[in-house]
């Protein structure tokens, strides 16, 4: 049977999954991220799990897996050249070719593309936006990514970089970014961004006790402070998303990552924000919707996708 | 020879051209648009004129004009249905369907999209731009326009409205936009927008004398509030052209029209706002730059460029 590799390669853990052409998970992996500051054994290892995945799933199928291709997911990942380019929360420093290097152990495509843009390629392939031409992903949790489908097609720009609204400047002169500037959407809207909208509120110093998760649960108990800090984060983000249809005016924006599991708290001002923000023309051609695929596969199964758009594309 | 026809048709006057395929123009028209109320007549009239500039460059060639199609760039111009849509500062109301229309005098392909967009595909068939895959076109003038070229193709979304970079909220609560919105790009830069801002900076109420052309002028003679008026419109220009590089990733961003015109008093403090807004991973990627279509020609040669694009989507 044919099936694909996706390995969501995270500052922490690398998730790998081996996939069918339908977009299920028939084995998992993983291997310590941080536990290596070296390209070379951290390739290695992660190829022998991956070929123990492979065996595995022979010995259930009893024929050979007809691997199509390895996608990569991963925090700086560059299209185009098939590199991580100096990614600062990786463990593993400098341009990363994994193509390259996972020649040195089998001959099958390797496609690699930021985290973001492979959530996205996720959704298209595997999700809510199958069939969709025009849509773009907003994914919340420590920082804010995104990725863009136009015509069908992942957005990547001259560079390869393209589709970080994460650092679209919402407020001029507003919090400092860790990109070095100041008032990105991610410094409000991301799940450090949530906290700190918390804690202000709250007139309490940020301390790593509080989490977005626990706001959530306030919010649920109808706590008026956490409540008050989603209804501002679902302001943020709608004002960000309406102007991000002036660019593709796309059929859908979807949302995904862990602060957005805590539901109506943040989605009803989020819809009712996007509502007040967007442009007249595009009103009813575009909403909002939560991502479809499950919230601990969509990385592996964005990056499994990866693959497919390689195909498509004819590279 | 081989020609297309560009029309132009702004609120006041259609400008008409038969272009050759090296993007000159031979022969000019125009019939004032507000002259009419039904698309009827004002077609009848269009299509006279771009009948006799044919007959005269046949009389010029002494062989037939073989035409190649009639390019349209148009407020609220749609790509995907070929009509212009209820614009408001039409004096023909209601849904107008050009191809239709035309179809009773030529039948040759009848391609209609709105004028910024038809200005950004100018710029890559006959302008700056050419050889280029990704850049962004921002028109400064009554209203701010922009087109978008993304993988060599003009990005026109799930409705046919993409593009209103111009539309973008840059200012939440800020001034009153004609789109009913508060805070749209188009409130600050746009010709009303700066003659807005020197008025406040004047302490003075926005009077019609004031043009933004003569804010130009006198910056040129070293008026501070005026130099001051295009300091601040540069700065919030660049920080809307930094913000939509995050989406695109474009080698290019172009600017053009009326206010432009000004030169450095505008250019400078822009320049100076793109590098300091702009994230760092797009820093020597990206130039702002100005259209290299002469102002009275590149709404005509937009229209005609339009043309080559239906042709080479093979539409």
């Amino acid at each position: 049977m044919k099936y694909s590799i996706g390995v969501d390669m995270g500052g922490t853990n690398t998730d790998m999954g081996l996939v069918t052409e339908n977009g299920n998970i028939f084995q998992r992996r993983n291997i310590p991220t941080n536990a290596y500051t070296e390209l070379e054994p951290y390739v290695r290892d992660m190829m022998r799990e991956v070929k123990a995945m492979m065996e595995e799933q022979q010995a259930i199928d009893g024929e050979a897996v007809e691997l199509e291709g390895i996608g990569i997911g991963a925090p700086n990942g560059n299209f185009y050249t098939g590199c991580v380019d100096n990614a600062p929360n990786l463990t593993i420093k400098g341009v990363l070719d994994f193509g390259k290097e996972i020649k040195k152990y089998m001959s099958v495509p390797v496609v690699l593309s930021n985290d973001a843009n492979a959530a996205a390629y996720g959704e298209y392939v595997y999700g809510g936006a199958r069939g969709m031409k025009h849509f773009i992903m907003f994914t919340l949790g420590t920082g804010v990514g995104s990725g863009i489908v136009i015509d069908g097609k992942l957005v990547h720009g001259s560079t390869g970089g393209a589709g970080e609204l994460g650092h679209n400047i919402l407020v001029p002169h507003g919090r400092k970014c860790s990109c070095g500037r100041e008032g990105c959407l991610e410094t409000y809207t991301s799940a450090r961004g949530i906290v700190q909208t918390y804690c202000e509120l709250k007139g309490v110093p940020v301390t790593p006790d509080v989490t977005s998760k626990m706001i959530g649960e306030l919010a649920h108990q109808g706590d008026p402070i956490a409540m008050k800090t989603w209804e501002t984060v679902g302001d943020q983000l709608g004002l960000a998303m309406a102007n991000s249809v002036t660019f593709s005016a796309p059929e859908a924006i979807f949302l995904m990552g862990g602060p957005t599991q805590v539901g109506e708290p943040l989605l009803k001002p989020l819809r009712e924000s996007f509502e007040k923000y967007l442009l007249n023309i595009y009103v009813g051609s575009c909403r909002i919707r939560m991502s479809e695929l499950k919230a601990n596969e969509v990385a592996i199964l964005g990056a499994a996708a990866l693959i497919k758009m390689k195909n498509e594309n004819g590279k």
